[in-house]
């Protein structure tokens, strides 16, 4: 055979699901888009087209439903967790299982008697969409979680200057600049073994943002590089559970318009927000020691 | 001549304009995305491509710019009017001016220092983007402002019965569906006139939002038409300012997932939240005894 | 009541339903997206929540399904017509019905065996998207047919001076520019009666289509205004089943890239294709002597 | 320092370039989107906010401008080929190059007169996005290329059965289905060495798209898997300057609809296109011997 084989996965993606969980009156929402993706030994499906190893990808859509009522949503992860466990161990042509998951939050909205003891109401919050990717071959776990779509803007203390100026330069040195980027940003757990106590997902996620949104905020920016790496450094400082970090920063310009033309002086006002090209900057941080082991590409653009 | 020419507009769309206003060490952000619309005595260009009578729409762009810093940017609909009243009166042939504004909010991130004293740094908000079209003909003002892409859901307190069956029908009656929607909703002012005294544009958006959010939890809902004309109706009792309501709502449908196959009952538990189709539901709600002025097609899907 | 019901539609939007036709080994595909919008009897389902009136829209996505077998699908037209009349005379609430289809073209693979004789595997063309709607009350039928996402270009023969200069022009004129536009198009038959012989719809669009690509082609351009007219020109002087056209064209400027910094001289060579803003030529042309129908904002972008 | 910096990158995306070239009255148009992608003693940026060794990402758009004219474009590849070699070579601290280029078809349309010798009129294609990415450190080429967005459709000679059933699986089996994706897919070239010759990229790019086409054409499927591989096999059999092919294949599913609730037979002829979820199919194919070098992660969907 002239040709072979190589790395190969399949499933169910975008399997969007909702569950409610009434607390008498309260209830709660997650809402979730789970994308299931398996390996293992499936050669034969390739070569002839025999399907005797193939567990649908219908079948792992059901799963995704059936499971958020057998286990509940407690969190992504752990939803990701039950799911990726089930495929490998109930399965023996499946080896791997790596289950991607984009959570959308939601807020409730308070209708106009607040004594009406309903707590039933959502409004999508709309900002970042969280995700997490779990992958289980059997016998160690990585999760990698993370956010994209979060916009953010610093209006001052961003400066640009001192870089390369070669034949194709025309750019301007600048003092005070917009800086404004939409984070796409992974985290890597060092969670791998079930013998391991699992980190508290949910406040593991609020309180990396948190630390991610103050970084920007805080740093005094030459470069975004630099900015890039005190948010990466910020976390792996403040969050002993994840190793690495690893960002794909659009450079969202906020070009400072001319108004000289019309006899008016622009003072760090009037900005005109471009959409393309754009700066694009990526970055893998690292606690010392520890090894790279999310994709370059995981964030593609 | 067999043909001639109709209604016909033209000028920039889409300009993307940011404005900072700083308060000291407090910075202020306005995120607009501005188009401008054109009419008037234009059959030349059309005819025979003479651009005698055209301002061209690079220059409505710099007026945007420019007016950014002139009038700065009190409100959409303030700064709309602004550019209306410009293009209508400081040029002979155009004899109306349509100005579309979206708007995206943001809101602030804090630092991890609360006595720095710094308030520069923001995340978009990405909740519903608010609209607000101003259309000026040298004596009238229409102002139609709105939203868009807020994603709205009651998990309980919603019916769908009784309904007509011809032999196509097959869906099931259900007292109790999850009822969602993506909301685009328009309301049209009554000031017309520069004589009388225009609302305060940013605190009619904000009781408008709440209204209207407040009318989708209120409103136990026998149908989707049902809870919009509620929606509507709590707008135009709640404020003078607004005659007119139109809603385009798509029933962004959650359905109950059968779990029987696998031996699980889903106790409106588990939903899949479905893309395609969608019934959409449309109306406009007025107070009693205005006209209705908004186009049925202004809110196109 | 202080608040009164205006304008109302529903129905279920975006059915997508393939046809597949078979000819012995040859296949034949239609690929459409139908969005069904009922109007009529319907104050009490707003007021009351009362569905009595109300065929569902799930009942209406079945009629599609069930229509594509009963009836084919002989063009979008012929389709959008079949499934109007159903819905207006066969449920007495109903007084109107407006059916919106959009059309995917696909194109024919040949496998590497010419004499296989099997004739049914298709690439998506992925050009423009064909519209129609058709409207319905019961007595006259109105139809708007269409494309959108058309994008033409014009590597010469287009220039752009003498226009109105204000203090806020900057734009330099020019006798050599690129010329672009994504189409979004509607034209309006003056077919309205049963009575009378229907155009050849499948005909009609593609003789449309190619008037209006060759008046883009002819047209030596001083302005989009011009070009956009000559398309509409072509229409209505070349189609007599079409009596009104309307355009909404983006002006998809490509800026001549300034060279001179790196020594270069660009000789109308080298283009920044630009996304936003963008200049934005909408206009009505008409038959002489028949009323304008279609919406200013059937085109909204 | 308790963190350390991994892979980083940088540059601009999505530089938009057109090029025209001028033969008499015949135009040709080259329509590109290019990404610039620079790695290598970056480590100042990143920690201090030095910028000593950064090229500016504004001057890196500038080149891809400025190429455009010193260089032409003959191919994309080509086109990449200059641009990576220029910025390792010219400056000294950058070490990697990565080069991402999308090309948009475009296609001539004609004048209604023939005999006009005007040929500067085009539509764009719209149908495949055409990609290259090239990457250069120093001393070896890589050049990766492939298409997106090509949906593809056999409307028979697919079955699907004979797949493993769990307590989850409720999918009937399936001897005659509509087989549908949307191809994403990458092929990798042997040429790595300037010393060598280099394949005719442009003549590469149609014979490898055709190959693919007729694979999936002549291809009898018992799995999308089958089909995917037989896709890959074709091109590595076909072209010898490719030594390896990567497919992300989501299954568009289009779903029979069971028409028989309203008493009709629905003989493989009326289908629903449905959006989400989609079966999702990805695999490496390699030449025998071949080390496999596309990122499992490069086609993210």
């Amino acid at each position: 055979m002239s040709t072979i084989l190589g790395q190969n996965q399949y499933g169910k993606a975008e399997n969007r699901v909702v569950k409610i969980t009434r607390d008498g009156a309260t209830h709660h929402i997650k809402d979730l888009n789970v994308s299931v993706s398996l390996s293992g030994d499936m050669d034969e499906v390739h070569y002839s087209g025999s399907n005797a190893s193939v567990l649908p990808t219908d079948t792992t859509k059901n799963t995704v439903f059936a499971f958020a009522k057998e286990h509940g949503i407690e969190s992504a992860e752990q939803f990701g967790i039950h799911l990726a466990r089930h495929f490998v161990t109930s399965q023996e042509p499946i080896h791997r299982a790596r289950i991607r998951i984009e959570e959308y939050a939601w807020e409730r909205i308070e209708g106009s008697d607040a004594t009406s003891g309903k707590r039933h109401s959502f409004a999508r919050s709309g900002q970042e969409v969280r995700l997490t990717q779990v992958t289980y071959d059997g016998s160690a776990w990585e999760v990698v979680s993370g956010l994209k779509d979060l916009t953010v803007l610093n209006s001052t203390d961003s400066e640009f200057w001192g870089y390369v100026k070669d034949k194709y330069t025309t750019l301007q040195e600048t003092n005070d600049r917009i800086l404004a980027t939409e984070v796409s940003g992974r985290w890597r757990f060092n969670w791998t073994d079930d013998a391991a106590e699992m980190p508290d997902w949910e406040a593991s996620y609020q309180e990396t943002r948190k630390h991610l949104l103050q970084a920007f905020a805080d740093t005094y920016s030459l470069s975004l590089q630099q900015t890039m790496y005190e948010m990466g450094k910020r976390i792996i400082d403040s969050r002993s559970e994840i190793d690495e970090v690893r960002f794909s920063l659009p450079n969202k310009h906020h070009f400072l318009v001319d108004l000289e033309p019309f006899g008016l002086k622009n003072d760090n006002e009037v900005y005109f927000a471009a959409d393309r090209p754009y700066g694009l900057i990526e970055a893998t941080i690292l606690r010392d020691g520890c090894e790279a082991r999310i994709p370059v590409d995981l964030t593609n653009l």
